[in-house]
């Protein structure tokens, strides 16, 4: 059954089948609070202050509507009841979601957004009379706040406040954690009646019939104890017909009831949510407006043109939702930097305050997560490089920043040197990198505690980390730079002799040696044999000459593919092995555990274009589509890439997507349609047109940002081959810049 | 309205209003396994093993009954749909529980049980076609297991096995706190589908219509992720006019499927369900045997009777449900020596293992709470005392019994010793008993953290323990008794000197002087200016003359009386204070801040029994009791004493009592009416009786075993007063021990 329809020119999909595979998600978000939606608009929002999440909403927020004259209540935003709605449907937008209904002739909307600053979200509920009868109407808004933040006894109280114009629950405990402690929930409109708690909602009832519902009015009781609160309201309206009638919502959290009072006399009115939806509307105009591209395939262009730079958004703002990765932060980062550079360098200088004086990073911060996880150095001159190369803004590399467990403060450029000195220096008997905590693979978590295992994976990402490195001090004004390039060039010359001799095995590398001398990921193991990232990576490294690495790839082909993407191991673990780590104790088929993990079938995507092998590349990017024939029940959002799709291990539901959106495999994706398939990179002078495209693709357009100065791409198939930019051919295949507004012509003959 | 009726000689009370003001609890147990079920056989149920509890159903457990002609669903012990059932009620039963309905010719039963032994719950569920009609019905077992042990990825799978012969679900994830990972849930019946997750039960529906319930099977499939998990069985009957189908089902938790296996084989099965429910039925027997009064207060009869004794028992097997308190498990072993000498001494033995060498105990175990709690000691020579004049046991003194933090294993008496030495060891510059983390007011926890403040509680309990202590050294053969019991005594009336000289003021004792220097419970306070507990244990523990004493009572009659009972504290706080603690911070009229806590109502009636005042202590009973007209919506069971009724400054909910079961007041209400209203008392060599009758009260009779015989005692108002026993009169009050299986009448006359 169709899900729903991309509607580009609005930014928005809608959603059709209301009763998908498994709900779908949208992310709504600010800088310090964000609400994971689903199509009904349910699902919990967080605000994160001092490196602790605060809950506001904990799921549900509905809407129940009363007929006064026959008696009739349905959730009009839910639907528990399965009514046959005359319309269902759901507007994913970019910073708002909305649900439309209708039934015997009323129609809601309900929306949600997270305005732009605040600990807060905006809700607007419009109720409209479509029939030719006068309605009587009692509306109700239902919401279950987060109120008891410790599990200290009966601080958390709630009542109607006069000063707060609306509901308020205060939770003021001994000793609590979080300073934001009250929590408001207030409308435009005055309510009739309200309840505090799920007893005077609910009652002995449930969703589909709330108890209290089908009196004249809600109790109106204040709520004193460790309840199940909520935070509903009753609104009594008449509606003559084709008559309609808003209210304006706003939900959030604040340190007393002044602030809370002073919020709600600003934000629970109509001006504020219409300008705040204006600004959430347009708000990712600026950086959608970057890029654009035209291909044939038509849901590519939606995902790279709208849906991905919003994911990967999301991403470098808010990492992986559960907490800020050091490595996910900088390949969010990474992926944003073409359409957000201040936003980029900023986020850039935030990750590495989290870094170590030792050159390693902090795994996670907000909150802190600080297993020895060893791979965070390998991502910094990806990042830092991308952003140059990208902005021209060499001058970040002097940008003072902080470390995590140290006072002081040294160049940007410093961070990234101690970043490889770390990488260098952390080697084990066979010359690789140590492996410690683990590296990308976060649940092989217990190969090198006791210090002596060795990654294979992480000692190929820091010969590749070392290209970006080297070609950073290649270009960048840094003293001794030469030196310094002599010096590394050694080091990794000697590690890729080292990966060689120790990491490959018969036609694929093994992931590493464990802490007692055992292999991970070889023919030698009973259970994951074989791996895709060393791979995929030692593609990107360039670890041997192309024709090994073509071989390399076809081992990648006939061993780790399925109907759905690329397996992360294979077999997948079944028996726990405290040798390897948590991986093992998985179910087999989930997440790093023999899954289709979306993020390495992105890796693949791109060692795939470095090899031109485009077609495979263009069949992979097929293959883990929302629409694969092959998979039709995975229930992804066709709109946002999922972490994964559960392996061909998990009999019962092989295929499936759980974990929406969190991922970085977003980041990836859109760089690995626009720079490696399309092959438009930014370069330090210059935007580098280096294709690999499908065979099948005919017409393709593309636009882009860069320096200030614009790019209208067309890619075209015939005699000539060449670049031409603005009708003159280029010698070499790079795009010189140009001054700041100005637009130029581009085309790529092949 | 009538919420149920007491069936004494069934132990059964039958809740027939089933929507009372709030959900009515009753809780199944054995030594390792409870359940806290409430009226729909809902509710959580646990396992404890190591110190850890492992949860085994979440919340739910519900019967679906699909009528497969006409299509109807209801849930047969819930009625979510609010159905008008012909029949609804809950039994509540001394280790069962069963809610029984009757809708449209079908009668289901549906009961819960705790078997003797293991980590397990049996349910029955019975299906009767009432009707003259054949039906064909698909009915549905449904649960909600607790799976996802740690919040460790992935490692949560359920699925129908077939060596379990039921649903199996398992947990095993890297470094898994609990051993018991596996859970099972088999029925006796096959069953013809099942559910293993919400999605797969509800789907988009809700408790009222689960939407996989309208297909003809359960979807059957398996379940391998961090899923709401459930266990769900269908069963596909048909039923001939008054054919009745029964189902026994087991759902537990063990180490691995081989165990799993074991277990479900045995007790999935009728036998075992008869032969557990049979033990459970009779299992209250042995004690709720042991005595037994009639007095012209029925409910009070049925509480002495029957209900109080099993909430005792829960006491001093599970403490507080949450954790097994020192003081909490001391003081329901008091309350239970009089009906299981066996049992109360290997409580006693097992709470004084959880004492620290220096005399002070570990305020709680299974789980640890070592907040430095200063009051342990206080209960330790009253729950000896009690144990040996109830028992004769004095050998008692000499078991060897080991301590928390320490290697060494001494004498049961050493312990006791120990801690009166803790007790006048710890002493401030007022010579009052250091106030340190707290005492029996959990909730004043920040005013001696420094070492300073001093509670004028803790010493005046001090006095009390002291007086125990005494006893038990003149009557004990404990070597040295008489130097011991010199210098105690000239401690004691040291500190009751100190107690006068800076805790009394004006009418009242104070609570304490905090690390300040600042009075809490003082005419000096803003809030809290005057406590309870201080008065009625300066009554128990006299120290003062008598009528100083009658005055102090009728300060607590004049200052702290409200409709409902007395409360702990006038006024309440409102304003956080971080010099006193956690107590001020609570909602005013909650828990130990200004709430009627029965714990220390029971204390009040105790101490007006010392005083003689006899009408005034049943007066206090009847105000606390359910049935209140001055307190009609207070929710409490009939059947069982709650921890605390909301206090007046809870102005929208005053009187309503949270917290069902939970509390110490049980066993000190037994103790009130048995042994200071009848007076009815244990002595090392006899039972005296020393009553405190209400003046209204006329004929009395009760049954008592002491030391193997067996007292049949009357209470006559009239001519030649005093103490008859076999019709001989007694020179003082006290009727001596006999021979074991021995009956003797015994007449009081007054």
């Amino acid at each position: 059954m169709k899900i729903g329809t991309f509607i580009d020119e609005k930014r928005e999909y809608v959603i059709e089948n209301m009763q998908p595979v498994r709900p779908l998600k949208n992310f709504v978000w600010n800088d310090v609070t964000f609400a994971e939606l689903n199509h009904f608009c349910c699902g919990e929002s967080k605000a994160c202050n001092n490196n602790d999440f605060r809950p506001i909403v904990k799921d549900l927020r509905l809407v129940y509507i009363k007929d006064k004259e026959s008696g009739e209540i349905y959730d009009a935003n839910r639907n528990f009841k399965n009514l046959p709605f005359d319309k269902f449907h759901c507007r994913v937008g970019l910073g708002y979601q909305t649900v439309e209904s209708a039934y015997k002739d009323l129609e809601c909307s309900f929306t949600v957004i997270i305005p732009e600053n605040g600990y807060m979200e905006l809700h607007k509920a419009t109720i409209k009379n479509t029939g030719k009868k006068p309605r009587k109407l009692s509306v109700y808004s239902y919401v279950r706040p987060f109120v008891n933040l410790n599990p200290t006894l009966a601080c958390g109280k709630g009542s109607y406040d006069e000063r707060v114009g609306g509901l308020f629950f205060t939770f003021h405990a001994f000793r609590c954690d979080n300073e934001l402690t009250d929590l408001f929930y207030a409308c435009s409109e005055p309510c009739q009646a309200y309840s505090i708690c799920d007893g005077d909602f609910f009652g002995y009832g449930s969703y589909e019939n709330p108890q209290y519902l089908s009196g004249a009015k809600l109790p109106s009781s204040a709520v004193v104890y460790e309840e199940d609160f909520c935070g509903a309201m009753q609104f009594d309206i008449a509606l003559a017909p084709d008559e309609e009638k808003s209210f304006y919502f706003v939900i959030g959290v604040a340190k007393d009831e002044k602030e809370s009072a002073e919020i709600t006399k600003n934000c629970a009115t109509k001006a504020f949510f219409e300008t705040e939806y204006e600004k959430q509307k347009y708000s990712a105009e600026s950086y959608i407006g970057k890029s654009k591209i035209n291909t044939p395939d038509e849901y590519l262009n939606s995902m790279v043109n709208i849906w991905l730079k919003r994911q990967i958004s999301l991403g470098k703002t808010w990492g992986r939702i559960y907490g800020k990765g050091f490595r996910d932060l900088l390949q969010d980062t990474t992926g944003f930097v073409s359409f957000g550079q201040a936003r980029a360098r900023e986020r850039l200088i935030y990750t590495l305050e989290h870094q170590f004086i030792s050159g390693n990073g902090l795994r996670q911060f907000d909150p802190v997560v600080d297993y020895p996880y060893q791979d965070m150095p390998v991502w910094i001159p990806m990042a830092v490089l991308a952003y140059i190369k990208e902005s021209g803004d060499f001058d970040v590399l002097n940008a003072e920043v902080g470390y995590y467990d140290s006072d002081a403060r040294e160049s940007l450029f410093k961070h990234v040197q101690r970043g490889m000195e770390f990488l260098y220096a952390n080697q084990g008997e066979h010359g690789l990198g140590l492996w410690r905590g683990g590296d990308w693979n976060d649940s092989i978590n217990n190969c090198g505690l006791q210090g002596k295992g060795e990654s294979v994976w992480l000692s190929i990402a820091t010969v590749k980390a070392t290209d970006d490195y080297i070609e950073i001090l290649q270009n960048a004004p840094v003293q001794g730079a030469n030196e310094l390039i002599a010096e590394i060039r050694e080091k990794q010359a000697k590690l890729k002799e080292n990966v060689i001799a120790h990491g490959f095995e018969k036609d694929h590398f093994i992931y590493g040696i464990n802490d007692w001398g055992e292999k991970v990921g070889s023919y030698e193991c009973e259970e994951g044999r074989m791996y895709l990232n060393p791979q995929t990576w030692a593609i990107m490294a360039k670890i041997f000459e192309e024709d090994r690495l073509q071989a390399l790839m076809d081992f990648v082909e006939n061993n780790l593919k399925c109907d759905y993407g690329y397996m992360q191991n294979v077999p997948a673990y079944t028996k726990p092995n405290p040798h390897i780590g948590r991986i093992t104790y998985m179910n087999a088929g989930i997440y790093e555990n023999g899954s289709v993990y979306n993020h390495g079938v992105m890796f693949k995507i791109v060692a795939d274009c470095l090899l031109g092998r485009a077609d495979n590349a263009y069949e992979t990017l097929k293959m883990i589509r929302y629409d694969n024939p092959l998979n039709e029940k995975s229930g992804t959002e066709p709109y946002a890439i999922s972490n994964m799709y559960f392996g061909p291990s998990v009999y019962s539901r092989k295929g499936f997507a759980p974990c929406a959106w969190i991922t970085g495999s977003a980041g990836w994706l859109y760089r690995a349609i626009t720079e490696y398939i399309l092959g438009i990179k930014a370069d330090f002078d210059g935007l580098k047109i280096e294709p690999c495209l499908p065979s099948a693709w005919q017409e393709i357009t593309a636009e882009r940002e860069f320096r200030g100065a614009k790019y209208v791409i067309s890619y075209r198939r015939g005699e000539d081959k060449g670049l031409f930019v603005d009708g003159k051919k280029m010698d070499d295949k790079k795009i010189p810049t140009f001054a700041v507004g100005t637009t130029h012509q581009v085309e790529y003959r092949y």
